[in-house]
């Protein structure tokens, strides 16, 4: 394998204490930060994953990408939460997934990341304003997968047979036929919701409606530590909520 | 996309009330447990996610391979920790990766789950009693992925150039040269350790060496909750503690 | 501050790796556990904080005479939560209190240990048999305060002007009314429930009767650690829910 | 009872929103806020716990005083942890308690709250600037209560005897023979470190020295949640670390 140097139109993750900027290199431009001004001509032809003066400069990954480079105007889903929602929906290489509620991107951009050439994505968004942003960020970092943004309402969309649906929407128990219809067989669902009143009414749905199986509600929090040896200590402050993880699959009777 | 039904040779997830269990479909054969005897001929050709008697029987997730289908001779990584560890390690279609203590095997099934026919895992143990345990597994469960299973000490193994590294040994520490090698230049670098006295060690061996950008260190925490809409409120007990999760990336100076 | 020994009818804690016992110490009785068996004259006239063979011996604290003295015929109130509930509800040494759900007498006994013999405690509950075995836990407990045991409904109690009030009921959202006239003007209320359905019934009776501010909605949670000091980490498996509390103070519009 | 006017030179809460000030009532005087002018005239004679204007107007709890009036020169304990050290240490009316390390001296007003006019209290800093804030901290909010406040370092200190002793310095592993010597056989012994590496050193010393049992290492979480009945959820952010807590007893052989 050789190695791979910065080129022109590259994204790279600069770094300066504890402060992070996804940037895209192009020619003749500079980063100008607290710590002077980083030349991107002088970047160009050098190795990812170096000190640059007072900079590190990495080749970003998916978690940069989407906390440094998703333009956000919604909330969006946090990698903690992200990261155990695929595992929860089996996302793999060759997966089909619908995502009800695109919002930023975030997440569908993170599904993306997963599935290879040969999986699919759908993903639809009532409110023209997220879908247009989200769909600039799709195409921005999904460039080569399968994936199609769709700005209409969830009741509208008639597709079926996907192997995973994932919903974030505000009142999911509304379209839970919908929900249902969408997945195979065996299929996995998943929801967020930030509160315990949507819990309760989500899995009221569940209930009349019937044909939903393994149900599981969970909330994934994350601790983080100080990284000096002799003083090991959890940070003064933490996230103490993004959202409760709702998950079934479907079932036939 | 036609509805595939189960065959003979599958594996399934035969759920009765909070129990499950994976089992593969041979005609001729059956499931006795508490919910009656599940005869296997019943179920070929007839669809998965589907209520059979008192059983509901399922496709298997990687998640239900992971918990119920590895054989375990070690602690195995929590699906809440692997799920992470992948994102942060940014595992994709396409990665490389260098697993440093194979352990059941279960972090190697994940990880070739998230990987395509291009992607590539080494996994190297040195226990001859896990290895042989860890291979059958991964023989298992990850067909066709190119998964390369060997029994050698870390200090053996002469790699280099992977996207990433991960390191599930008692003394990381002692490696760190090693682990620095394996990797690309901005290569992403992810450990678990049990205790914090490790934690300390392996924050001291990077500053020692110098070398490593971007170090993390994080816990994640999953909370379940009950399932009665009227009545939501988490479990009595949880898992509270896996493994604290390092994190860094290769940096040259 | 002369040293006082053992003597005959003092409640010992007798431990024994991680075990614990209280028990009576009986002139001529002995305690038998994996640890062989204690004289309890070998005990009497010597120092409690001292080896006796395999045990420990110890002079209870509160919290060993409610977690191991304490005979439950319901769900009791944690230490962890019982604390905090004494300094939220500003309980010291000359307050009244009113418990309303008296249920093992746990919180009841805590209390009594704050205040002082100008102190003053009403605890009512409507189960006779909780009632039944409560006063004996509080009488064999707080011997020398003034702590009234009540069977009654709360409706059917009539007392007001108390400085703090604890609810510790099903439904405590149908007696709003009455608890509010139980305590004087910027008197502080508690309760504890186990749902999340409970919260939002209770904050809606606030909001609908009104006369109640400073709310606040708090979980406490208590992580032990092992006490290995070269494997610092925390124990596997915790209590991860025990209770909802609510907190509010009266006041006059 | 008959009820409590504010009265001039009274502590008063006065709430604004999410604003909290702990004020004395001083005649001619007045309080400014975002909620107006609030004349404390106006207050003299009528109840706590009442609307004035945009303000509400409590009795200070212990909490309110510990948050909201002591004058802090050092990280003080928080009240959930200083309430669960009360329950652990034992602390009741007639208690005697030794404090290494006066901080602020807002654990030793928690204390002073707990004990009645039989318990006693000695605290002893060695900063003198510490001292010198602590001691004003203390006369203002412990007034009818045994405290003394010593400047003098714990090797100076020659007391013992006492009931309990919690200490909040540094490193409090060397001084393990002082601290043993404090308290009487079978006495309780806390302290708080915020450190991991810290927890290691003490349980080292613990090892060393022997004569302490039944020793705990554990922490206190504390999460809100918001106040709305039909939107139940955690508040986004919590404090996510203030200190461990270690427990032992006095231990003889």
């Amino acid at each position: 394998m050789t190695e791979v140097k910065i080129q022109n139109n590259d994204l790279v993750l600069i770094c300066h204490r504890d402060k992070k900027y996804l940037k895209k290199i192009e020619e003749n431009k500079a980063f100008n930060g607290k710590g002077g001004t980083l030349s991107f001509s002088d970047l160009i032809g050098n190795p990812f994953g170096k000190r640059y003066g007072e900079y590190e400069v990495y080749r970003p990954t998916l978690e940069d990408i989407i906390m440094f480079g998703v333009k956000r105007d919604t909330q969006i889903i946090y990698p903690k939460d992200a990261a155990f929602i695929c595992l929860k929906l089996d996302i793999k290489y060759c997966s089909s997934i619908l995502e009800v509620g695109t919002g930023s991107g975030a997440l569908t951009i993170i599904f993306s990341n997963f599935i290879g050439p040969e999986g699919k994505i759908v993903t639809i968004e009532k409110e023209e304003r997220h879908f247009r942003n989200a769909k600039k960020n799709i195409e921005r970092f999904c460039q080569d997968r399968d994936v199609e943004v769709i700005n209409c309402h969830v009741l509208e969309y008639g597709g079926s047979g996907f192997d995973s649906v994932f919903v974030d929407v505000r009142e999911p128990w509304l379209y839970m036929d919908k929900v249902w219809g969408f997945v195979k067989e065996s299929g996995t669902i998943g929801m967020i919701v930030p509160t315990t009143n949507q819990i309760s009414e989500i899995l009221k749905a569940f209930d009349d409606r019937g044909g939903f199986g393994d149900i599981e509600v969970i909330e994934i929090l994350l601790r983080r530590y100080k990284t000096v040896s002799e003083r090991i200590r959890p940070f003064d402050r933490m996230v103490a909520h993004t959202g409760y993880l709702i998950f079934a699959r479907k079932l036939l009777k």
